[in-house]
């Protein structure tokens, strides 16, 4: 019964009793599929059997046997395709279309931008229009269309992405109307020519695609309904959607890998490697089958020369180019989430663009587009180019600023865009950086489909150029001294630039393989890495990833990672964080213990321990689940049973006694309308313990985590019976028609007295569903441990236990401030809050002795008749 | 006291308790580290006082300033050295240093063997012997030399850390006597030119480094004695070894994360790359320093056409490379096990080699060296070649054999050595690939410290130039029909087919990026992804990787891999495959209890649970804590004492009645001589239950696991006392004087009678080590999870628990017993011993309400006197 409502279960309910409850339903999975498989198999072995014979006689005369194996061979696929490799192949497939569809329609729409502006260029200010009318329709459309269908397809992805491959489910981000509000509204923001990238939004739309094709499949086959299997095909998807975005089969991999995963399955891994490159490849080959390429090579092909790609001495500069752009990933995480929590806390400002959602979007555009429109001050930052053009001219191989003249260089096509007659390459350059940085954090704010990693990667191109430029007009015949002249490549240092830039902004390395697989040249592997390597510790001791960012932007559940040798962290233990006043029941309470217990506390979980005394914890059971069981105690229909008994009761009475008339009438019509209103007021059931809410885009929204909890919050001794009228909500349909007969006849009093009364019996747990197997720590294990535990098995709580005792609770929580206290955020480390280093008076060996001897004395008492031991304080509060 | 012998734990002791003593190690750790630092602290700050104005009276005159400030720099550079980074570069540092100065002595040797055998070319017979002596010396030398100093250097070092990354701990291949074996050996072995690789090794060397290093660090700071600390340095360790082998940084870190974990963690990705990094780098450097390179470039640098690295039509070639070096890999792998075990069968040749243990390699060094022979045989297989010359020349971008003539074309220097003048190059390619195909096989089952990458890449790069060349002959004028004549590059399939070869052999994707890294080129991609993709699926459907086959051979405790695809372990539980027959102890045992538990079982943890009936799991204590315990109760210091007891009750008696004479003091002689003997027999302490044994390397060895126990099962009847004795083991030695005034005057009747007392008293825990939080699992776990978790957290065993009660224990043998009845190595998937599918008939909610109701009962039966519950047995066995 209750886990037929499990779909429906919101936010991180799924993962607090993990092991129970996934197990249980697994149970549940293999009966039903024993049961179905024997039923299918008996149903299908008659229906073929009918449907050769019924061949054999139709085609009597023409070959037969050609039917009969094409049967053969489609029961065979259809066998075949419960196996993971048909999926992947599928996935990467129908990746590979979507992307190519998308990048065709996005070069559509820019054709048409620059059609419509180039036909215009009799007149500025029509131009001017056509120029800044366009981008803001189709970002207004993107917008407006994402928001009506799917408010959850807004953004980049990447980090609900995260949030549910940590274990977190956020189910409406996998449906079909998000996948449809994804597509159109990526590609018609990506059409306006904004600075918006599409791999963030790629690894979504990857997802949703691999969580539909799931659904597809599973009419085929059962496996498809497993969950844990879900999850690794999530992680597979995350792959291609990177793997197809770039034709990076083998970046697209570890980029999801470190972007998405806190520990990673290797077993997942060649997965994700046969999915991508099976997209890459399509991908590519439908770029050569539309005669676009000749061949398949690399997206963003380069030509530098192969035998002496750059100088050793030429190092430095590429580390300085490391550094700088470690300080500007930070600074542009910092400035994407300023802008953010700018718009949020200005009331004035939020309150009018909340009203009109479009306006912001259009406004951000606008101010955008004018910036960049060619003729106006477009021209000094290569305006016209899309960003797909500034990239292949920033690769390019050939040194723009020869001998620091920038005049002498010929420019050819799409390069001119950088040469303007009155300033040098550099000042272009240098406005191109400026520019483009602010406004791609400000596009990125937008609430339309839309990554942020593209437009970094060109600024970081654009930067890597800069110093390539400078050291070419510095070092014009070269660095080395051994004769041979090799002119410095200011390409490759686009190419460094845009790796380390990316890899700041995203805290990857894997940037480094997408550069190489973009490119399609690996002769720049050191220089890539090693500003790679610099920017990531430069940004990461300064901010957390963009994608950490916007989780705590949008306050998605999440666990900070450890930082990179920060020792405290194995010397913080569980004791120093965990929470003492656990809230358990125990086994023999009573149902006013239950009350008292839910009302106070707004824990997901409590804790079961066999009693007071000994605290041995037992397992844990689901708040709705112990509110299923109040409402079920204080429910109508044991009410109208109660009623019904006494009645008869009565009845016997009756009939020595004749009836006092019908005086409480009015009485039961407030009641039964009291009823009513309250029903509804409390609209959960106790297998949905929250409505499903779907999460908004980071603009609009305040908290997740904070949504109202399901019990007021109110004093409980003001509204006796309303409060536990709570409890007995949606009493079912039947109960309702079956106690049809009897009447609802009792005063508020007897109510509340006869409440009273059934909330001091006993709990009579039968009917629950208690997770046996709670996770489990020690209070000596160490707050690295607990986090790779808690990350490795995507916990929310864990119980603190000594020796079968429950003696304190650590959540998500206490271990984010815990984290977050020592590790702080500037990179200063600050002591943690409680003290790591005991006293060494008590040595552990000594403390464990009493501990035993407190067990043993508990024992010893267990075994006479119950009293409360007097040592029980002091265990508590040591 | 415990915490001090914890070193000296044996195979797999350590990660049994995993929790409870790692936490409470650390919480040791912790205190010594506080008190360390708050004396440390002290004496600091007054010596330093002390040095400084030592300085400035000393240095009056001169700078006194720049004295402070160096003494200053120095603390603060000692107490930097905890950091990470640090560490990583000096590993890198020093692995590189390592890595060139290998390759360095390799070079030389190799160069001395050309040296001797171009300067006698006058006579073949001399020629004959210069060329074979040479490789037979040298192997003969490195064979006996690993065997003296450390024969764990033998072999190439993976399939051991990847059991140690698991958390079994192998301390010998971890000592600086290992690493002096392997650097020296492995060069003497490489340098004589035989088909061996040195990238296993160079993982195996990186991760001695890594751990020497840690122990010198350890001098500086305490961090570096923190043993998850330790396994993640390893890993990084692991990275830098390919990493500077092959100045690969990225396919160095995937590489290792392939080929030694199951489960990965991201945040010591970044560890993996900074570290390989730095180490290629300076690698790199090297070389040009040393003037070999003009710049930093590829290994293995090839000049392939950027614009058109390939066609379309191209690529069904491709694939066949990758199937067929899938089935090439695997037959690879089965060879070389098939040697392994043919030696070690043949009881007559097992012998005779075991006894002259340096004849095997002489031997097997002897034909190989023999068959290469230039004049010779050589001749016809490119004997006269170094195996990086062979590459060299096999990723050559010309065409040898243009339209079909090999003799049109003209060979450069090492290129010619493939031409014969009778034959074809096609036939010299065959005959390469075919004979050292054998005989890498043959060569890496020789007890030198030696890998199979390398010679396994140069074949498949063979195999790829045969499968190239024969296109380029097939279609002289190239594939495309599109006008321009792009010539297919025969070296591209070379490299193709080198990836996939390796791919296959050692089960990874990451080959991939490996060849990329050592080629310089990434431009064909596809094709090489493609090829290793398929290549790896037939291979791993077929034979384990090279080094999981190591790993079984040399039986180190491993736990198999889920396969791909295989449904059933979906389905699968642990309640089909847990052992119900737990050996467990409860809380008011007595020691005849344990005496028993001791004797029937051979686990290395027992149980232990609150009581029989209630069975609630409380912990779980080690096997030689339970025998420390006995040893105490039965031990000489406790029979002494209660012999001084009886003494003195004696004496009372004795100031009454006279002396009756010392008739027993022959009696008492005898005793000790007993004592001490048995004593001897039974030589472990508690603190170290087994004495630890090397390892042997493969082709002696014959079980690890099975060693034998620490207690003998000769049944438990025939030796009384002497079986008890076996417990009273190593009384301590103030023991022994502290009781030197009380006679041991009892018979060994007495004894026996005493002991038979002693065995009837309850336990006492408290002196006892318990692991309060052993994992748990529940019984509808499917095998997917218990498998996840086993190797998420290196497990060796899990209890099953329902509701607190333990009803089951799931080691690391059941589980592999059930991965490898479902997933048998042919890749036919058998159906699992134990149905995985229930009768659907009890639904889940039900058994769960039985179940609470039987804890419900026995809840009830537990605040009574104490009576066995009758439905106990009923529980057991359902």
């Amino acid at each position: 019964m209750a886990g037929d409502g499990s779909d429906q279960r919101a936010l991180q309910y799924e993962q607090t009793l993990m092991y129970g409850r996934y197990t249980q339903e697994l149970g549940v999975y293999a009966k039903e599929e024993a049961a179905r498989l024997r039923e299918s198999g008996q149903r299908r072995s008659v229906t073929e059997r009918s449907r050769t014979l019924d061949l054999l006689e139709y085609d009597k005369g023409r070959c037969a046997k050609c039917r009969i194996c094409t049967v053969r061979c489609q029961k065979f696929l259809i066998s075949r395709v419960g196996e993971d490799w048909i999926f992947l192949i599928l996935l990467g497939l129908v990746m590979a279309l979507v992307s190519w569809v998308v990048d065709f329609c996005i070069a559509i729409c820019l054709q048409a931008q620059k059609w419509m502006y180039g036909g215009l260029d009799s007149n500025v200010f029509l131009q001017y229009l056509a120029w800044v009318t366009y981008p803001v329709v189709l970002i207004t459309f993107s917008a407006g269309f994402t928001q009506i269908l799917a408010p959850q397809a807004v953004g980049s992805g990447i980090p609900e992405m995260k949030t549910i491959l940590r274990g977190v489910v956020l189910k409406e981000y996998l449906t079909f109307k998000t996948f449809v509000a994804k597509v159109i509204g990526l590609t018609c923001a990506l059409g306006s020519g904004m600075p918006l990238g599409k791999e963030g939004p790629f690894v979504h739309i990857a997802s949703l695609c691999a969580a539909l094709l799931s659904k597809f499949m599973s009419l085929f086959g059962g496996i498809y309904e497993n969950e844990s299997r879900n999850i690794e095909m999530l992680a597979a998807a995350c792959a291609v959607g990177v793997g197809c975005c770039f034709a990076a089969p083998i970046g697209g991999v570890l980029f999801s890998i470190e972007v998405t995963s806190t520990f990673f399955a290797v077993r997942n891994y060649w997965r994700g490697f046969f999915a991508a490159t099976f997209s890459a490849f399509i991908f590519r080959v439908l770029a050569v089958w539309n005669r676009d390429e000749e061949t398949i090579t690399a997206l963003f092909k380069t030509r530098f020369r192969l035998d002496f790609p750059f100088d050793l001495q030429e190092l430095p500069a590429f580390a300085v180019i490391g550094i700088a752009s470690g300080f500007g990933g930070a600074l542009f995480v910092y400035l994407n989430r300023l802008i953010v929590q700018f718009i949020r806390k200005q009331k004035a400002i939020n309150r009018f663009l909340m009203k009109k959602r479009l306006l912001y979007p259009a406004l951000v555009t606008l101010i955008i587009s004018t910036l960049t429109f060619p003729p106006g001050f477009g021209q000094f930052m290569a305006g016209r180019l899309t960003q797909k053009e500034s990239l292949v001219t920033l690769l390019d191989n050939r040194t723009w600023a020869k001998q620091g003249i920038a005049e002498e260089f010929e420019y050819f096509s799409n390069s001119q865009a950088w040469k303007h007659p009155q300033l040098n390459v550099f000042v272009t350059l240098v406005l191109f950086i400026v520019m483009k940085f602010w406004m791609s954090a400000l596009a990125t704010t937008i609430p339309v489909p839309c990554g942020a990693f593209m437009p970094v990667f060109v600024i970081g191109a654009a930067f890597g150029r800069l110093v390539g430029e400078s050291m070419a007009a510095w070092f014009p015949d070269g660095i080395n001294t051994d004769g041979t002249i090799y002119p410095i490549v200011p390409g490759g240092y686009a190419v460094v630039g845009a790796a380390a830039l990316s890899g700041a902004v995203t805290h990857t390395v894997s940037t480094a393989v997408i550069v190489f697989e973009l490119t399609g040249q690996i002769s720049h592997i050191l220089p890539v890495m090693i500003a790679v390597i610099l920017a990531n510790a430069v940004a990461q001791s300064l901010q957390p990833s963009l994608y950490d960012s916007i989780i705590r932007i949008k306050k998605l559940p999440y666990l900070p990672e450890l930082g990179w040798g920060h020792h405290e962290k194995y010397n913080i233990r569980v004791e120093d964080i965990m929470v003492r006043d656990v809230r358990y029941i125990t086994l023999n309470c009573c149902y006013r213990d239950l009350h008292n217990v839910l009302l106070t506390g707004h824990l997901k979980t409590l804790a079961l321990v066999e009693s007071a005394e000994s605290m041995i914890l037992l397992g844990s059971i689901e708040r709705a689940q112990l509110q299923s069981l109040l409402s079920q105690q204080l429910g109508r229909s044991r009410r109208m049973e109660y009623i019904r008994e006494r009645a008869d009761a009565e009845k016997k009475r009756l009939s020595v006694v004749s009836s006092l008339g019908s005086e409480d009438g009015s009485q039961r019509a407030s009641q039964e309308v009291r009823f009513q209103i309250s029903t509804e007021e409390s609209s959960f059931s106790p297998t949905r313990p929250a409505s499903q809410k779907p999460l908004k885009p980071a603009l609009k929204r305040s908290s997740v985590v904070e949504r109202p909890t399901d019990l007021p919050t109110s004093p409980h001794d003001n509204s006796g019976i309303a409060l536990k009228n709570l409890f007995c909500a949606s009493p079912d349909a039947e109960g309702l028609e079956d106690d049809g007969d009897v009447e609802d006849d009792m005063t508020i009093r007897e109510i509340a007295e006869w409440e009273e009364k059934q909330l001091d019996e006993q709990v009579n747990f039968n009917n629950c569903k208690i997770d046996p197997a709670p996770f489990q720590l020690v209070e000596r294990t160490s707050l690295h441990k607990t986090h790779t535990i808690f990350s490795l098995l995507g916990l929310d709580h864990a119980y603190v236990t000594s020796i079968g005792r429950l003696i304190g609770v650590v959540s998500l929580k206490e271990l984010r401030k815990a984290i977050e206290g020592s590790v702080t955020v500037k990179g200063v480390k600050v002591r943690p809050p409680l003290a790591s280093f005991r006293d060494s008076g008590t040595s552990s060996s000594e403390n464990e002795a009493t501990e035993l001897h407190k067990l043993w004395d508990r024992h010893k008492s267990m075994s006479l008749p119950r009293e409360p031991t007097p040592s029980e304080s002091d265990e508590k509060s040591q």
